[in-house]
């Protein structure tokens, strides 16, 4: 009967991390289709690099690094491993796609090896791991299940150091503070990027449960995915509703970012909430992305795919909410989820900026004007994405 | 012990429901390849907002109605809830498609939440659910495995109702009758949907034998499965080799739908039959489809996908099927199959020609010429899918 | 007890499956991308109609010939089944890319049909099954756990034999030996294909271990999923380091070949390795795809995709792989492996260029250079891929 368990567990653990993985694609057609027909090959190639570079880098260094060895009784070490290295990709694939259509390659995919092997295995190590700073104050009691914080913030973090190193992509912003409008190039691929995505996550968090061979984890499991469904629809759904309000129109670039950004808020504490709650917490999270999208282009934070409203805003929001609604008053509190928030905040940006810095020395970050205008396709990849469609910009 | 079938059946209801999920995408990607480009971004924010719509609704109200409670033995109560959910979306996803091109976003997705709170919970009840007419007429003894009358033929009937109410697009038929063939934009979308949803139609089936964790449910869930596939394979055969001999041409979107149609047809039984039968199942309902696309286009029944042949003709094709191959005289007969088929025609048509009649009054159904010929998109969505190609028509 | 493992199994076969079916759209978009636009709608009714007509040949003829009987007391005979038929087309796909943009399409369903009720379950019973041939030299003892030879090789044997007689692409060659450059017309779709082929994989491999119901084998299947994805990575790793050197530029459909080479050399013998040996077999696996695919040019073995470089040459490198890192000297030798590899090789390729000979006289494999020019889509399918873009060649 314990193998049982064992040999489901393990099972389970596939199926999620095979989830997980079809985020890979999503991520590339969400970002293909977000960016303009010139820039589209260099971002499927970053997205394809980081696949190979970060989970690679997490096979050799990062996951000892994160969790202190490889043992594990209650399932197959190696699908506990998938598991985890499926996460990884995800941190740096939210970078990347906020600083598409003007970041080199080179640089982009050396901060993806760092990242595996070393920043976001230390933010695991805090958050989930075996910890090696135990008993200090690094030694983390937030409650965050998949990664609100873990994931969303941490390559949220990373992103706005490395907006602010780059800066906007040529022309988007105007003397007088008006924001040119860029738009995407591909709808279809946005959208099938996006409920890629979105079905990736009910491996994602669901899979984080851990285990599903009993009675009560199964129950877990499954409203798990139930409560991060509903934040999603919760997401999408406001960011139809107050968009229609004010234009008169649906745009659905927006809809899918709201739904993204009520996933991301659930992520913390799926597990925690009845089935209703999640649509309050979905509804503040599309609620953010329709507020934070023209918030950042005010700031002058160019963010082409909106990573920063999703994933750093609403994980945050996400941590917090947990804090909010689900503290028990003994293992989650508000004041712990705030703490875990400030840690991996002050780690996440303060280490990412170092090393894109650094990089910057070497392989600078920024294509450009005349490479920007080219489009980074040939400029990187010599190669068009529709080579054969006339285009009209 | 008791325990592992609860675990089981609970991991293979969300394993299924994951696979009908990628159905979102593929009937979005389906239709967003069959229209013309300048209905594409319209056509794929209807399918988001009607799975935003549909799902929430069914979770806040559907559910309850067409199942009685949540309460669940065999499996946890959120998977099986979640199963069911995945469902809903469907039925209006099926209708959707069919007035593509000239339906307005707006009273669609009104439509999508009166028939997941309200058509569709009731159509369920009396087929599959509690039952709240138990001992009347309508205490249905149809066997609709997993839907060809109560999905198919329902979002067929409410795509009837509208197509009667909208009309055919604008230009689409001439003033002798001819019919302008419009053709479609994007054959690898129509590819790529075409292949999910058939994916997601091994969930959508195989789920819906209920249970997987004995020798007998594992045997008829892959029994299901195989023979699902099986019909489907049919119907793209027989359309491919009667469009051969008759153009001396391979028509991939006829091929697609006629695969499709054979995937409806074998849905009401797919558990019933020897692994040959479907075979003939769907021969035949491949046959269907390249027989009543045109005979639609005779009607002036405008359906740009081709929804009303492969779900509604093919829906009832499968359902009578059950009565003609697997009729055991006790609890399946032809005359309970075809009174079910009669009895959702008569309530899903009628309640949803009323529904459609009263949004009508509100929000009109039919953008006018002039919208139609800018493109839904424009109006509806204020963007276009492909802005950057130049386009020839 | 018995019992559960009978259904785990079962439901494990079925997920495995489910992966390998998303593998016929991975090769249908991968394919559809890396073709020009004429030639798009062609392609995309040849992967198509092989799924179609290779699943029903297996099923109708193929298996049975393959194994022997249907039997099987470990799992669902319906689910086993379900997952050597997700093979079957797999073999004729990796042909059929190769021979893309001048194959008619008559001819190479034909082919189809004849390997999967032929030559592959021919293949696949010295290798694999019930071997009519037993204590014969025919009688293989190849180590080849998801079918680098046979389904890889087989594939591309067939392959070298149709280009060998169908030629290369009217203009490809000019007449001093000078290679023109044919760009693949849609990136994000290779890029979409690759990644649906990539996670198929998973099924692939990881379902070729036959259970997952005792703790040793649910070990083999994590670990045999692991090596697989491994080997993806260093393949793609390599031809991504190896082609910034060369040209300081990243080719993705270099790299996600690379990628495709890497797992086909992983997959005869994935579970048999520790978690750093895939890195060299990808690796080497790679570089491979860097050397072979300008040197089949050399050859004037016009291949469109790839796949003489993917599937054939690594499927060799992968079976070899298992002589040289896993021989026992017992049940695996080096020779075992060389001798399997010559006997399909033999088998394959003598076989399939008889049929394709055969098929020529009724109905030539090869498009004369004006339907070439006009492109496959109107000759073969009247209809475009793209038709409202604006093209520029």
């Amino acid at each position: 009967m314990e193998d049982m368990h064992y040999v489901i567990d393990t099972f389970f653990a596939l199926f999620a991390m095979t989830l997980i993985i079809l985020m890979v694609p999503g991520f590339a057609m969400l970002e293909a289709g977000l960016v303009r027909t010139k820039n589209v090959t260099a971002v499927l190639t970053v997205n394809t690099l980081i696949y190979i570079v970060a989970s690679l880098g997490f096979l050799l260094i990062g996951y000892s690094l994160a969790f202190g060895n490889w043992e594990n009784d209650s399932m197959s070490k190696w699908a506990a491993f998938l598991f985890q290295m499926a996460f990884v990709g995800k941190v740096i694939n939210i970078m990347s796609g906020g600083v598409s259509e003007r970041i080199k390659i080179i640089p982009i995919v050396l901060f993806a090896l760092i990242a595996s092997i070393l920043i976001y295995p230390i933010v695991v190590n805090i958050s989930w791991g075996a910890d090696f700073l135990k008993d200090t104050f690094l030694d983390l009691h937030m409650y965050d299940l998949a990664g609100s914080t873990v994931i969303h913030s941490t390559g949220g973090w990373a992103l706005l150091a490395a907006i602010l190193i780059i800066g906007p992509r040529r022309g988007r912003y105007g003397k007088d503070g008006q924001v040119r409008v860029i738009p995407a190039s591909n709808i279809p691929l946005v959208t099938l990027g996006a409920f890629l995505l979105w079905i990736g996550w009910f491996g994602f968090n669901g899979g984080s449960v851990g285990s599903i061979s009993s009675k009560e984890s199964a129950d877990a499991v499954a409203l798990t995915i139930l409560n991060t469904n509903t934040a999603g629809l919760a997401g999408g759904l406001i960011v139809a509703i107050l968009g229609y309000l004010r234009y008169k129109r649906f745009d659905i670039t927006m809809i899918l970012n709201g739904a993204l950004g009520g996933l991301v808020a659930i992520t913390a504490g799926p597990d925690l909430y009845g089935i209703y709650t999640p649509i309050l917490i979905g509804l503040i999270g599309g609620l953010l992305v329709e507020v934070m999208v023209p918030f950042f282009d005010k700031l002058r934070l160019d963010d082409p795919v909106g990573a920063l409203s999703v994933h750093l805003v609403n994980g945050i929001w996400g941590t917090l909410a947990v804090g909010i609604f689900a503290s028990n008053g003994d293992d989650i509190t508000l004041w712990g989820q705030i703490k875990g928030i400030l840690v991996v905040a002050v780690f996440a940006f303060s280490v990412s900026y170092l090393f894109l810095r650094m990089i910057n020395i070497f392989f600078p970050l920024r294509a450009d004007n005349d490479e920007q205008l080219e489009g980074m396709d040939l400029v990187e990849c010599g190669m068009e994405a529709y080579p054969e469609f006339k285009k009209s910009l």
